[in-house]
């Protein structure tokens, strides 16, 4: 049987995935609820220009071998389902299931016998066994045994995509054996170091402990950075030589942890116990999480410090670099947009610069640009150097 | 001029570094207050013949090249004095610092003119340039500038010391410009791959995050570990996969942590900020030492569960590995001795077997020692395996 694919999410890691597939030789539909991403890709547009190389691929593909729709009927001819839509947090830090459900239960609604649905989207514990199954079955009228389910976490970098799909090995495991082991060969067919897991259970926890690890490191590189400036001690140098260590993997102090993933995860596992009454093995996650959403005010403490030396009592401060990490043009989830806000509540007159960002792209938010040679304090947020240009070079590291 | 040396402290972390520089061709007066010690060094017997490479060492240097003694006055003769003395916690978790004191004021009394004073022993922040100094400079009458003083951390790895000592990088600080750069240079002369940093504070944190890091990421390996048993996951499954990605590093659970080393440091950290009235910082690591110290609770009572499924009331429970780490014979600091008296005082028939250990090494401890095969349960506390004899196979992983 031919294989026929459909992706629904065709966001910044749906849209690759589904154009990666599409330039392994398969017919993929893409479903989204966004028009205008629908539109673009249909007509060879690529809606995320700053991912390298899927320009190259949503124009080569887009409207031909990848037909995107907001119509999830549009995909009923495809026999493998690839869920791949966002799941974040509620206001009180609960997962927030609604784009999963409705998309997974639009797949219940064209899901056929022999037909193999795979969850890429990260999602708390037995979620894909549980909830998403459920959905299935519901919809569809089927039993799992029908029809395959797995999972398959996306491990996807932002900026290095494809990168990422032709090197890091991909996990899969399935809700039963024969799942599983039918996942596996189909992802073989177009992905080259495939794993196949015990479970999908298995598979999904892979995802939440690498992002939980890096979370957890982050605070303790942040709190390592704010031990040595306490102590007079330069923290990259020690962290230079502590890293001499060949077991010893000290990460970056940074203003916190940005984007849609890392902030996330461990929220998913932390609830997941809390509501096991099992906060004692979650209390680590809590303060990593803790540290590192409290970078924003450390912070913004330190450039006040450096705003208040200064004998000038109209102070241009400027943060340069806003989106949520460097490189790329992203602002939604970013803890440099949180501490401007910060800044701009304690009353400082605060400015905005981002070499990946225009103008406009502030906008909305409410900020002032400034080219950082125009103010009188600046902030590089990715640097971590606060430099005061009233006097001559340098203060903070 | 001639270096001549002198290590305070013949333990396990000094008399390699002795041997060591004295197999370098270099004339070496090594002091312990340990008679029994310095005894077998003098006639060319290891105290600690479990270290591979120490017994060739001792036997052709020791009483010649490296003369012992437990009198800091035979020292005089030397211009280098490295203090690698143990330095561990009171009862309330605070720095001991009586070794280090004692050894330093030794030093001290014989401290001429242009000798170098290097620190090994890792100590808590700031102590070399505070109170290392003042003890010095109190005993000997001279200031800083009259003598030199650096910091060094030993790195060493007991079971693999000499490895170490030829591998690793060596860092060096000075608790001034020129302390550091002598000590850079008489380091060079023994030991390949020297770093030379800007300070000794540097030098003694570079150390103290190598043991945080380490604590902090063994209490999340123990977490992980505990979240997969409830959720039906094989952490070790999980974990191969998550270190998949190149940037994760996940490491092995354990009963806790056990030594001289990684159990401590973190204290030394902890009480400093705690003084600083900075708490904050120090949470994680706080939170850290409890899921690592807690595990010894963990394990006994999944051995009494695993004790309790059988219909026998008479159960013999062997703990086997029994060393503070597999593949020593060090009892002090171990973890797995917390265990077996947890154990016991759970009213438990409990023995205990460990294949680098022979029964006589546990009778000071009160334990009664088993053939792992003659017992009902036993508990492999190195691979983490309960193994029910009464039933086939083995439960719990």
């Amino acid at each position: 049987m031919d294989l026929v694919f459909s992706v629904f999410g065709l966001g910044r890691a749906g849209l690759p995935i589904a154009a990666y597939i599409a330039s392994k030789g398969f017919k993929v539909f893409g479903i989204d609820v966004n028009k205008s991403i629908v539109d673009k890709v249909n007509s060879g547009v690529n809606p995320f220009p700053d991912e390298p190389g899927l320009s190259e691929l949503v124009s080569r593909y887009g409207g031909d071998r990848l037909v995107a729709s907001t119509s999830y009927k549009d995909a009923s001819e495809a026999n493998v389902y690839i869920i791949i839509v966002p799941l974040g947090l509620d206001e009180d830090n609960n997962p927030d299931f609604r784009f999963l459900e409705a998309a997974t239960r639009d797949v219940g609604k064209v899901l056929k016998k022999g037909d193999l649905v795979v969850v890429e989207t990260t999602v708390p514990p037995l979620t894909t066994e549980n909830l998403v199954r459920s959905w299935l079955e519901e919809e569809s009228g089927l039993v799992l045994g029908d029809f395959y389910l797995a999972h398959s976490p996306e491990r996807i970098i932002t900026g290095r995509v494809f990168e990422v799909l032709e090197t890091y090995p991909k996990v899969v495991g399935g809700v039963d054996e024969a799942s599983g082991e039918y996942a596996y060969r189909v992802y073989k067919m177009f992905i080259g170091d495939v794993h196949l897991v015990s479970s999908a259970r298995v598979a999904e926890f892979t995802k939440l402990m690498e992002g939980i690890y890096r979370d957890v490191n982050i605070a303790l590189a942040n709190l390592f950075y704010m031990m040595t400036r306490e102590l007079g001690i330069d923290f990259y140098e020690a962290r230079t030589h502590a890293n001499h260590h060949k077991h010893t993997h000290i990460l970056l102090p940074s203003t916190g942890v940005g984007g849609h993933c890392i902030p996330v995860y461990p929220w998913f596992v932390i609830k997941e116990f809390m509501s096991r009454g099992r906060e004692d093995l979650v209390r680590l996650l809590l303060e990593s999480r803790e540290i590192n959403d409290g970078m924003v005010d450390y912070w913004a403490r330190r450039i006040l410090e450096v705003v208040g030396n200064g004998d000038d009592n109209d102070v241009k401060v400027c943060v340069k670099g806003l989106a949520f990490k460097p490189g790329v043009a992203i602002l939604s989830g970013s803890r440099n947009v949180e501490l401007v806000k910060r800044l701009l509540e304690m009353g400082l007159d605060v400015y905005v610069y981002d070499e990946n960002l225009v103008p406009s792209d502030v906008e909305g938010l409410g900020f002032k640009w400034l080219d950082p040679s125009e103010a009188d304090v600046v902030f590089d947020a990715f640097s971590l150097k606060i430099i005061d240009n009233r006097v001559r070079g340098s203060l903070g590291s």
